[in-house]
Parts: C-alpha cells; sequence; structure tokens
C-alpha cells in the first residue's frame, strides 16, 4: 500500500485567474500525487490547494509552486479578507495512511530548508513541527501579518525557524506545519448582520470560552450577500460537525436568523462525517451503517447537515 | 445602595453536630451580614457556610469563626472524603453588589494578614488573589492536604502568603481567595443509564473537548433512580446556562432520553438566570425585561430552564 499525505497549501491570491493558473501550475498531472482541487475566494484573496499523494513528489512539486507564487504575488500590494503573512501563507503537511506524524514533521522541516536555501523565504514551523510552545498555533505567529512581520521577526522570541530575522520583501514568510486533518467549515446565516455572526462565533469558539477545538469568527460574504461563522474544527473527533453546527443553530435563534447551508474549504476525513451521521441518524431513529457507500454519505450529509457545494470529492478518502 | 459580597468559608468538620454549631455560632443573628446557610456532609466531614452581606461585618465575624474551628477542630485527627489542609480549610470571597474583583482581593489580604496576626495560621492567596501562577487553582496548593503541608510550606516555591515556613500543628493552613460565583449545576436524564450521562459529559466538559468553563460528571442518584450530568460552571458569563442546557438536550436527543428538569446546589446571581432567560425569551419571540421581579425570574426559570426546588431564595440578590 503507498504512503499517503495530504498537503493543503495556502496561497495568497484569489482573484487574477491568470496569475492562479500560473502558481497551480507546477502540481498539475505530476505522478505520485493528485492536484485534488484549488478554490479561489476573491473575499479572502486566497486560494487553498489540496494535494493528496506519496510525500517525496509532493515535496518536489512545492517547489516550482513556491517559485511561482514568489514571482507573481507582492505582498506589498496584497489585500482581502483573510488574514495572511506571505505569498504562499501556510503549508501543513496531514499524515493519511502509513505515515507517522513524525515523518510529516520531518517533511515540515525539510521543505522549510530548501525554500531557505533556495528562495531565501524564511519560516516558522508550526502545530505538531512547532520548535516552540507559542509557536504551536498559526495564529500567533500570523499576528501582525505580512505587515507587522517586518518588526516582528527582529523579535528575538520570534526569529523563524528557517530564515534570518528578516521577511522576504515582497513574498513575507510562510508558516510550514504537521498536524492532524483540521477541518474548514464554514456555516451560513441567512442575514447580513456581521454583528450576528461575530456573537455566534463567541459562543462558540475557545478563546472566547467555547469548544476547546474550535477557532471561529464572522465574515461578510459579499458575493452572496450574507454573513458567516467561519471556523477550523482543530480535532474533529473531541468536536465532532453536528455539535457545532446544532450549537450554532441553537444561538442563531434566539436572532430569528436562519442557517440554512453550509460548506467545507477543502476536504475532509470521511470519519468526521459518519461520526455526524450517526448523530442525525439515531436522533431521527433510523439506522446507521459505518460502512455505506461514498454516494449515502454524500445524499445524508446535503440532507442532515445542509452541505452546499458539495460532492464525493470532498471525502479525503474519495480521492485516493 | 449597600455593598455586598458573598463569603463561602469550608470547615473541615461535618459529622459532630455540637461542634458544628459551636464554629458557626458567632456567625449568627450578626447585624450587617446574613448566614444564608451551613450544609455538612457527613461523607465529606465538611460543612459549606454561605454569607451574603457587606463586606466589614463579615471580615469581623470571619475572627471569631476560625478561632472556633482553631479550638474544635484538631487536623491531625481528622479524616473525610473532601481534600483539605486545614481546619477552616478555604474562605473565598464573591463580589455581589457594588463591590469589585480588586476589593475582594483587598479583603482576602486583610483577613489573611488578621489571621496570622492574631492566631499565627499561615495562609495561601489563590483564584484571583493569587500572587503566582500556580497558586491560581486551589487543588494545587492543597496537593499533599494536611499531611503533606508540613514539608511542602518549607520549600521556598511554597512560602505562604501570609505566615512563617511552618504549618500551624493543629489547624493547618487556610486558602483565602477572590473569585467570580461558580454554579454548582445539574441536569436530570430520564434514564437509569449512567454510559449516557458519562457520554453527555464528555461532550461538554473542557477536560475532553467541551466549554472551557465546564468542569462536568456523571452521577447516578439512588434516591431518585436516574442519572445527572453534574457540573461546576466556572464562568457563567462565558457559558451561559442556556447554552449548557440546550447542548445537553441536543446530546440527549441522539438516545432518545428526556431532558426534564435540573437543580442548583447552593445559590445563583440573578444575571445569570436574566442571562438564559433572555435567550429563551428572545426565541420564543417575548419580550424581555432586565428589571423583572424575583417572582418573574423564578416564574419563567422553572418554565424555561426547567428547575424543580427553586424558589427566589436560590438567587443570591434575593438573600440580600
Amino acid at each position: 500500500m503507498a504512503r499517503i499525505i495530504e498537503c493543503v497549501p495556502n496561497f495568497s491570491e484569489g482573484r487574477d485567474k491568470k496569475i492562479i493558473e500560473a502558481i497551480v501550475a507546477p502540481l498539475k498531472n505530476k505522478p505520485g500525487f493528485t492536484l485534488v482541487s484549488y478554490e479561489p475566494d476573491a473575499d479572502y484573496n486566497r486560494t487553498v490547494v489540496t494535494l493528496i499523494g506519496e510525500p517525496e513528489p509532493i515535496l518536489d512539486a512545492l517547489m516550482p509552486f513556491v517559485e511561482a507564487a514568489l514571482q507573481h504575488i507582492d505582498m506589498n500590494h496584497q489585500s482581502g479578507e483573510h488574514p495572511r503573512m506571505g505569498a504562499v501563507d501556510v503549508i501543513p503537511f496531514i499524515p493519511i495512511e502509513d505515515v507517522t506524524m513524525e515523518e510529516c514533521v520531518a517533511y515540515a522541516n525539510e521543505i522549510a530548508k530548501r525554500i531557505w536555501d533556495t528562495c531565501h523565504i524564511p519560516s516558522f514551523l508550526y502545530a505538531e513541527a512547532a520548535t516552540k510552545k507559542n509557536r504551536v498555533k498559526l495564529p500567533t505567529i500570523r499576528k501582525g501579518e505580512f505587515e507587522g512581520m517586518k518588526d516582528k521577526i527582529k523579535d528575538p522570541e520570534w526569529t523563524p525557524d528557517y530564515g534570518t530575522n528578516e521577511i522576504h520583501p515582497t513574498f513575507g514568510v510562510i508558516g510550514i506545519g504537521a498536524r492532524i486533518p483540521l477541518i474548514a467549515y464554514n456555516i451560513d446565516l441567512a442575514t447580513e448582520n456581521t454583528k450576528i455572526a461575530s456573537s455566534i462565533s463567541r459562543a462558540i469558539r475557545f478563546s472566547s470560552g467555547g469548544f476547546r477545538h474550535i477557532q471561529a469568527g464572522p465574515v461578510y460574504l459579499d458575493s452572496r450577500q450574507h454573513v458567516q461563522v467561519t471556523m477550523n474544527i482543530l480535532d474533529y473527533k473531541k468536536n465532532p460537525l453536528y455539535r457545532i453546527l446544532e450549537t450554532v443553530r441553537m444561538e442563531a435563534r434566539r436572532y430569528h436568523v436562519d442557517v440554512p447551508s453550509c460548506e467545507l474549504v477543502g476536504l475532509i476525513p470521511k470519519q468526521a462525517l459518519l461520526d455526524s451521521l450517526r448523530y442525525y441518524l439515531e436522533a431521527a431513529g433510523e439506522s446507521f451503517d459505518k460502512n455505506m457507500s461514498f454516494e449515502d454519505i454524500v445524499r445524508y450529509s446535503k440532507h442532515y447537515i445542509g452541505f452546499r457545494d458539495f460532492d464525493q470529492d470532498k471525502i479525503i478518502e474519495a480521492n485516493i
């Protein structure tokens, strides 16, 4: 059986199609891994790329990808809704099959070294790859963003893990990490009122007293003209999707605001969907089959969880 | 308007009624504050006292109370289920009305000084009154209990905040603190299945990934023949009661188990009830009046939150 990782680089261009295509070009049609998707978001001005496959071919392809971003993006002229510190903002490695977390930490170190040696772009190691306690969480590293990083990186506390105390003048810095699969999950609210999304975000996110493994915030989607609670679920086993969705629905009741739909950014492990479908099917008094087909998972997920823009390709295991 | 605090001293005798009466006698029928209750627990061999009123009269009455405990309890011959380090084990001060947390910290310091000057009993300041990070949590201070404290207090790390590096030979040491009110809250489940209460406890409590300020566990009530999720809400502003109750109701749905009622142990701040009633009234499309009477608070709380054994005396402010 092949050794499989997921790698989800995010880069800071989500509007100009020509530039987006130029940056992802080195990741297309390569042996050993699949470019599962690249999802530009114009509001965020950011594209999330999902790669699944063998580690070594992915590492090799990441180099021309980073070089393309270096060539096409100048962070001094970039803005968008999503916080960011680099042209390629993050590169996380995620063990999927026959790969340990320790190996993913090693891959993070290897690509960080190559990027510094080749492009002189400094990087911070985060999550399981972190070398200091205050570098575990990406938002702590990214605080100040590209604009603030010029000074922050000179603080001895924030010496990068690879590179010297100076950001790359147009690229910035990268966060490179290893972690369990996180779920980037957004819940739509049928209102334009950002205060409501903000209040509900505070109810669920850890930093305001909510669930331990949830990072969340409000966002207004210009293109769709409604707000979202946008979140990362950092541990889907301890904070299952259904529990967060139902808590959001419960909080929305006081505002008489509907929760019509939700979406995933990137992929989701099959088990995360099964755990939540099990809740809804049991609550509905229906039988739950943990060996159900991908087709059934998709059908039930749309019905009970209310995903929009969702199909089988969103499930990690369906891409292997 | 009077300045009001709550003070909840715990002392290490819960069996001998004569001794208990002798120790609480200095707290009875005093001007300026009310002895709301004293609840001995024979298994714990401990009594929890609740005082509500003006700070200065409470501070004055605490001195003869501590002296009575010093006279009647010898910790060398005391044992019970509850961990303890002193004859009076803890004295927390809780701001209720027109008193700041900073003032409660000052009261903690003042009584600690008086107790040392008068009785030569050393004390550790905890919670908001803590002077070091590892003294914030009472269990960390109390670790080793009375028996271990003889040596622990000689460790420079554990020099008491008031007093010298020696415990009182029969009394031990006291933890004196300032904190916001905590709510001891139990939710009834219409089942005898402790596994269900256990699973729901894990969904809501911080230690298993749940809400940040919730400690919870399962318990089977022999006298009532059903299980409960029993919990402490450590910060009712960030983890309001309604949010926990609704999450428990949501989790119970998968087991098809009713959540018929709930109860408080000890008192609850009026604001904690108002915050939750506001949620339920807003969700129901009814108007919310933050100046509603105690009678209305009790009526709505029974209706929406489902309290049993609940009346006005459970509300801190109704005892003022």
